[in-house]
């Protein structure tokens, strides 16, 4: 947290440098305030235009800024992850199997590296992707491709989103070589550490962890879900898919559909989405990403447990059961509280953005819901909001990212004892 | 359920009558059907103009319905109710004290008739001093004064919103008798027959259930919360309450502020509510009013037991208390329940609702809340859905009003015994 302000407070001074803006341009606080923590989040919400507005210097410390955040966050997020386990593995230690163990082998330093170690390696494979593409399929001089391959990579994996061109990623609309390796990088950053840890260590599926089990199978249904929704509501309309071939309308469905749980770039523009296609990604956005990952929101496992609580109790069960595993009661009302919170905070948010502004409900809340999951797609209106809603964002952003994880260890590290247990009585339920 | 059904076949029989209609018009069948379910429901959405299509006969009908949904359904709720709190008043017997056999007292008949009779006695009194009002005040002649006070009274307690009038109460906005007397008929209904037969018994304070010292507090504080919302964001808006004095906004503001959670009838013009309005009006709407009440949602009770695990959760509990009493987890896991699914259903109505047509967001959110929620304000826009909208707007409906009592229930009253309990896993949540 301290380190967080820290890092806003360096990236605001060193955005407010006359280096940091093209010739000519000056940045003022908000500006500055605003894209340090946007680029920290990895949101990339902005209230300038990237490519006109930063010079190279800016360009690339939003960059810097964004791996910083994404490797700080992935590292605390998952040693806060492990700290809870590791207290809970120590009451159950003779009940729980060696699956729990994952989280509670490594320590610091082993995490850190991994984390900048895994970071590296896939971001380099997505830069020589893509640099070779840009240089061989499109002519680029290869300093110019390598670069553009660096920074659309580094953008991917960190879901950042933002492009080094001014149409975002229309221009690759059609190409499966950009759009996949983008998807590829995007989707692996969203998966969160843990994941990748267990994933890349080559364990057997079977000896996953149950957090493994849950959130790649639930990440990629979600992102089917997303895939399905957009192609099946904007297949035809002439601002976004109607103008492309079948196969292209599919390539186009495939790279939008994944953006809401991930980086947020974007192929079509997204100030022509159907009403429809913005409440999906509402959704989508709220519910981000993996555990420990580069996205925000309330994380795919949040939001299965609720899935899985609700369906225990339609099915009369007196305790959760998921995949072999039970879930303890503390962990589901973990859940509950994390997205409850998550909605009160994207509600409340909304609510002061419609009454200070002019804008729709749709507008908004796309805006709201694509802060906190750390999005950063926007309908265009975050540049045109008064200082007090560029500011609810800007909470916004900070609460998506960090809010669920250091709400969680809070919650599930300290526990009060109670002296005297009250008689029971039950209110009547809807 | 079957005697729903058998009601809404004899109303849409009816409704398809020529005689139900003005001379002249003919009422096709998806008209009679989705008026009925309307009506039963108690919702007050309309597919045509309720002054001018239907004859005094198809208008005493609809009241009639709504009349016949408002006691069966109450009954149904308090019996349900009972059911649930009896079986677990059986289990806990030893420890609970007096306070919950409240629910436990009386029996079928006894339950029906007390409905009945609080129907009765608090629609005369509504309609005396609104009849008096309409003679005295506006010189009408008796009889229709009386009609007309009699009208709106059974409107208002059974939170159908419905007028006699084409601007519904718009023409008494200013007026504290009508609007305060329709304001305190529809809270009366809203709060439910459990919290009233226990008031009117005339217990102290201190003896009240769980469920009445949650609901009466709770859903003041939410009317307060929507009478406040609606002062600050429509104060000085031309649509709403610009045109009015200081005094005029406030009896305006609290009687719109009292709509959501109960009748949804309007003084001023919905369609002219400003997006920030109608979003606070979409969350009281969700919640609706107390249970076995007149209204649909997922009642104040579900509302503040979220609140309650939240809180509990956030102070780091190990079990939830309020009020000098312990919610079990059997209880808190079906709040959540419910409102998961009621998210759900309202998520998945609107979704096909912006798929289906070209309205946006605030307007299809609006209708597809108010249809849960049984309130029935609308910005116009039901008439104007096609087949599908409707009938989506009709299974709102009749979840909203049926769907929550009857989960619980189910959800309560059967509970599986499971043979072995698997060892526990913590998935990362946040
Ligand atoms: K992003
Ligand atoms: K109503």
């Amino acid at each position: 947290m301290v380190s967080f302000l820290a890092a806003v407070t360096a990236g605001t001074s060193l955005f407010m440098l006359p280096l940091a803006a093209e010739p000519g341009k000056t940045t003022p606080f908000m500006t500055a305030f605003f894209t340090a923590v946007s680029g920290l989040t990895g949101t990339g919400l902005a209230v300038v235009d990237t490519g006109t507005h930063w010079s190279t210097f800016g360009e690339v410390l939003l960059l810097v800024l964004a791996q910083i955040g994404g490797i700080g966050i992935m590292t605390l997020a998952s040693l806060l992850a492990m700290m809870v386990s590791n207290r809970i593995g120590l009451q159950l230690q003779l009940t729980v199997r060696t699956e729990t163990n994952t989280l509670n082998l490594g320590h610091v330093r082993r995490v850190a590296l991994g984390v900048v170690v895994i970071s590296l390696v896939v971001e380099a494979i997505g830069a020589v992707v893509l640099g070779l593409r840009l240089w061989l399929g499109y002519g680029y001089p290869p300093g110019q491709a390598f670069y553009s391959g660096v920074f659309h990579s580094v953008s991917a994996f960190n879901s950042v989103g933002l492009s080094l061109y001014p149409d975002n990623l229309t221009r690759f609309a059609t190409d499966p070589w950009v759009s996949l390796t983008v998807v590829a990088v995007a989707v692996t950053g969203g998966l969160g550490f843990p994941v990748l840890f267990e994933v890349l260590r080559g364990r057997r599926r079977k000896r996953w962890s149950l957090h493994t089990r849950i959130t790649v199978p639930v990440y990629l249904s979600l992102i089917a879900f997303g895939v399905l929704m957009f192609l099946v509501v904007e297949w035809a309309r002439a601002g976004t898919l109607g103008p492309y071939g079948v196969w292209e309308k599919l390539l186009i469905g495939v790279f939008h559909g994944v953006q809401p749980g991930t980086a947020g770039f974007n192929t079509v523009d997204v100030s022509q989405f159907q009403p429809a296609t913005l409440l999906v990604n509402d959704v989508l956005m709220f519910i981000g990403g993996g555990s420990a990952g580069t996205t925000g929101g309330i994380k795919v496992t949040t939001f299965a447990l609720l899935a899985f609580v609700l369906l225990a109790e339609v099915r009369a069960e007196p305790s959760v059961h998921v995949m072999g595993r039970r879930l303890g009661n503390d962990v589901q009302r973990q859940a509950v509280t994390v997205a409850l919170m998550g909605v009160a905070a994207v509600m409340i948010a909304t609510l002061i953005m419609l009454a200070t502004t002019s804008f729709r409900l749709d507008a908004v809340l796309f805006e709201a819901a694509s802060a906190f999951g750390g999005v950063g797609m926007s309908t265009g209106i975050t540049a045109q909001l008064p200082v007090v809603g560029q500011l609810v964002i800007m909470v916004l952003m900070f609460l998506g990212r960090l809010g669920p994880i250091t709400l969680v260890s809070a919650l599930a590290l300290r526990e009060r004892g109670r002296r005297y247990e009250l008689p029971e009585e039950r209110p009547i339920v809807g």
